[in-house]
């Protein structure tokens, strides 16, 4: 299908299929962009705290992402000390600037909304609505 | 708790806390997009067509977000037709703007990410790490 996103009222101009369902989750997005901008990787520590996650949330989502095979999870070690690291493999890198592009669009079209509606606040309500 | 927004490292910073999980949903996206988008309302049918969502789907959200006063729902007419439409109430638009703004945050965080990463790929991988 031919998409025309400027038209607001063609068929799917608001389904937002590239919204990936493994990726588009609150912490996976936190985590997913942690791992964006550690390219070199994350320890688990590291990212649990940067994404405010409990052990057993960040393993579970771990898990989901490393099956979608988003992300790779490695043990090594700190001098003696092991040490669990994260990364955006280089599918995982690829399929989140997909993802990325469409929140863009998300993002593109409130906007024009939230202009269109600033616009529209001293325009006359249309009939039978009371004000919201 | 003060955050820098521009400490990659600090606890929290990858948290997105303002992704509400009432809004954050695929489809919700899409519904709350389109409402935003046509401020006087829109028709069930035409907000199935926008978002290309089943009777059922729509229905069902539409429920949680009418549950959570973010939309109204309300039985009209067109000439003699019965009609449904479907707005954002005042509350409605409120927080789908504060959720925006959380939104674009993690736009910026994986923008910056991207350019970060395009300025590394010509820098030396991280021992102990194969190429991803």
């Amino acid at each position: 299908m031919v998409r025309n996103h400027n038209d607001e009222r063609q068929s799917g101009r608001f389904a937002y299929d590239g919204l990936d369902r493994v990726m588009h989750e609150k912490a996976r997005l936190g985590i997913l962009t942690s791992l964006a901008t550690h390219r070199e990787g994350l320890s688990f520590s590291d990212l649990k705290e940067l994404c405010t996650l409990t052990d057993g949330n960040l393993s579970r989502h771990l898990l989901a992402l490393e099956e979608a095979e988003l992300v790779e999870v490695k043990k090594g070690f700190v001098g003696r000390r092991p040490q669990t690291l994260c990364r955006l493999t280089r599918r995982g890198r690829r399929r989140f600037l997909a993802y990325l592009e469409e929140l863009e669009r998300v993002v593109a079209d409130a906007a024009a909304a939230r202009a269109k509606s600033a616009a529209e606040d001293a325009a006359p309500l249309r009939k039978g609505w009371s004000p919201a």
